[in-house]
């Protein structure tokens, strides 16, 4: 596999999207409320799944962050922690600036979650990607709590298991099932360069049909 | 009519939209979901307008862009195309990069939808203002479709038809009917140099219930 | 109490969440949905609650900006007026610049609403803290109006009563009740004096099980 | 006027939404969600309108059901009180048996609203139509409160003013508004008579093509 | 405490609903998207409590009906199994017809859930009431599962502790907390009993502000 | 095949979902806002798919019908016409009483769509199978327009092809693509041989458990 740098210097969702849709997997990419915190990061890592529930009590002696904590604990060079709420409800609030750091020290390149996060301007600062559904100041304790790791999951309308490839940059978050990467990484690799003669020659001035008529695509 | 390059300095959505509220048109601003790309941005133009419907399958042969191609291959200096995608539904995809640079190189001055956006960060390198529903990776291939052009249509809660005139900054978009477009710039114009008054009285400290009694206006 | 400046730079929304959770009372912070016009600004203040209601017509000599000129112009320093709208539908337009203008004067700290706020580039320029519901450049006559003043209200999920205490930062907004306002920020201050450990040691590379054993927090 | 039980025999509310959609009025059928308690029920009358706004507190000596209780015992015979809520929310409660009872006592025909009723075993016994936005078991005391009587609103998503006539069946209510009230009635009564023409024909195996080019309508 | 079936006899959520809002608890009553399955039944009996999280898999040898067929099996007579679900989402689908073969044999009164329930046609011929989000032929398996039983959940938008009484008509459903369960039925049987002076003044022809300014409510 | 007939009386919603699960089709349920007119109504059918699009206006000579009439005109006896709305918006109400007419005349045996539906009165008195998203008095004329004819749509969720089997019933309606109905249909009806034990021993009141350990199934 080509390097990850390489990688998010040389792709983009749009151009991992098109080519996933060509091979047919057109539900790849999470719907559109989910936005990066800043949106000059993007990364590209491996899934690690992280299922939660709504909560509503703690129990005497219950460490509610208990499977959270095994994740993130477990988190290897590369790993991405996504997290799956259901949706931007406000009871679902599973990320905030300690567990930034935390997967920062293991390694990890990212977070995605279709749930809210909080302490963003500490996140900010440290250049951490996060791809979320909301931001609040609540925390996840009491309200929301991971009951299933590195299993499959559905957060923000997409599949993800453990291990599939997850790509993320300023127009969103897209997903990569393992068994399909490498053919995916190839194939968009080649649709980047030649993507460039088009836009050159609508620039140029070339109307649309006359480029679509030229190249077959747009 | 006064040049545009005057009006976009001179006014803006707000004085428009109460203009219009006074002549009895209270249904020209386009609901608060829909946000321009980049929040320095204003334009003023002439709208085109596509309708956009869902659709499921590309038959062999068939050429998915036709329409916007048509559309867009069309577009003269001073125009927006506006795209209606019947709210920001994920499957609605009908903006990026390559129709950016095409409408640009016809003379558009800005593009308007209530669907998605992709390829955001060369859109705003490029400076055009979008104003849209939503940013999302996904192609409009397989998605959805435009099935008329420069029909009327209603795209973010206001119905448009082509050539009427639309305004849109960082407060959002208006819509201006074309048989009223003379004397809305006109009113506008007016109502604008008299706001000045109001807030340099109300800067200078005086009760907003003096204000009010004095101009009758706030 | 401590003063304003002194709890703005030390304290956060997401700790004063937490305490209050401890406290028994978790539902203090707006939903997610309201965000600030400026994510630099922050605030702290007492609310002025004002409840709005759809209006869909003015009455010959009706004031329709009577009850919110009324209470802008009772604002004392440190106030901070709260517009209840129901939550960000299209109708509730109930802040602008004007009002914006007039609440500076009178020594008003931020505006904090569930409905839609227009003239953002001003205020914005004027650094005046707003958190809001949603943009567009609708005025509210004939849309919507404050019916109550200094009554309790809902806004964005949250009970708030006039001289309540409100605080906002770039994660949201938390309402601190009248009662336990200075056992809140007794409690806060004392938290966040002791949070740097457990982020010292996580950046230090620790694992989060162990922090989270020796703290007994995350 | 034809009386109103020769037009509930013969019109519907299919036919006077189709000939208000011929003289230019789209917008008169309330939205799908508002139903009918009871579906065999049908009525015509002139609207009563009332608007309602969240309430949150109930001060000491506040009735909070004056402006309720005015409108309901100034109800005349063939009134159809409408009551705005802004849609079918949890708060919004404003109908039940006792004003059921009470409006029936004056000549009410029905009753109209885009909020809850209560006590349908009840009213579905006195067999007094009422349609609505949702079933709860709730009071209107301290949840939401009417605030404006006999004045413009809009209901289930249509502009309604006093004195308006309303006709509702099993496929829903609409809203005639008074200055074409009778052009409405002699035009639905003439295309009721000629529809059973075209009904007829495709009962007798006709194409649906053959008809539509016959009578130029379906 | 009163026999159920004298309670069902004589009282109802209304009442119920009422005698909890003097008593400071305005939020008893799950909203109104939850709808018996059949009108004419009601219930009253004790909450066993049920939190359903999405599932996206089976793992082998897993059984994905653990949890609930445990509740199932320990259920007593009178008891009342309600299954959150986090609202009427479609992959939520916790009961159907074997469920309540299973809860009838163990004499359970009715079944409440914010959910789906399926095999409705039986369900509805064995007169068992099932208060439901919604209606589909889904199994919950690969979709929903029960994790956690008997402890505090969210129905409907009311939070329920087992142990709690709970009581559905028509109107909808009400949870009674079990600290003040006593006192609301006392107080209940008590209003229920004097309601009938009001009504009948009512049928009689008064105006409803002179039965209002006798009796003091409405 | 079985015969419809025989189908209809021994299959069910229910039992086809699940059968469809086990052969991983878990998404073939239509979502459960779309009800049937009549609960005591069920059908099973070829599906015929129609894809509406939003109109706003039409123009002189066009006959906003023409692919919805030539799709009627050309049901075979056994099509079930399936009308794809993209869910129930109040613009989308394709189906009443003539097209019913029109429908059973040509033999078809229901009509499925997730738009609204008018003239229910008189569809329930010819017993015709519809289900719906909704109700209302609505025409398609000037608000929808079918724009693809017997192509690959989605509806209440559920990609159809014509040509695929459709089933409906009061629990809901599924889809049975085309290539895999023989198997299917054959192991429904093996599975609903089989499932009158599990039921049975819950009757005679056995545990959960032990019926759950015996048959591996619930």
């Amino acid at each position: 596999m080509v390097a990850s740098a390489e990688l998010l210097r040389t792709l983009y969702t749009a151009v991992l999207s098109d080519v996933m849709d060509e091979m047919g997997y057109p539900n790849q990419a999470c719907r559109p409320f989910m936005r990066p915190l800043d949106e000059t990061t993007s990364f590209v890592g491996r899934a690690r799944t992280g299922l939660y529930s709504n909560a509503y009590s703690v129990l005497e002696g219950e460490n509610p962050y208990e499977l959270e904590i095994r994740l993130i604990d477990d988190l290897k060079p590369g790993d991405v922690p996504v997290f799956a709420c259901g949706g931007p409800t406000h009871r679902m609030a599973p990320w905030g600036e300690l567990l930034t750091t935390a997967a920062m020290a293991r390694g990890a390149v990212a977070c995605v979650t279709d749930g809210l996060v909080r302490d963003v301007r500490h996140i900010r600062a440290l250049k951490f990607p996060v791809f979320h559904g909301g931001i609040g100041p609540l925390d996840s304790k009491g309200r929301c709590r991971m009951i299933e790791m590195d299993r499959t999951i559905e957060c923000g309308g997409v599949m993800i298991s453990a291990g599939d490839t997850i790509f993320g940059d300023v127009d969103g978050v897209v997903v990569i099932p393992q068994a399909i990467a490498d053919e995916v990484f190839r194939r968009a690799l080649d649709k980047a360069a030649r993507e460039t003669h088009t836009r050159d020659e609508l620039r140029a001035g070339r109307l649309l049909i006359e480029v679509y008529e030229k190249y077959g695509v747009l």
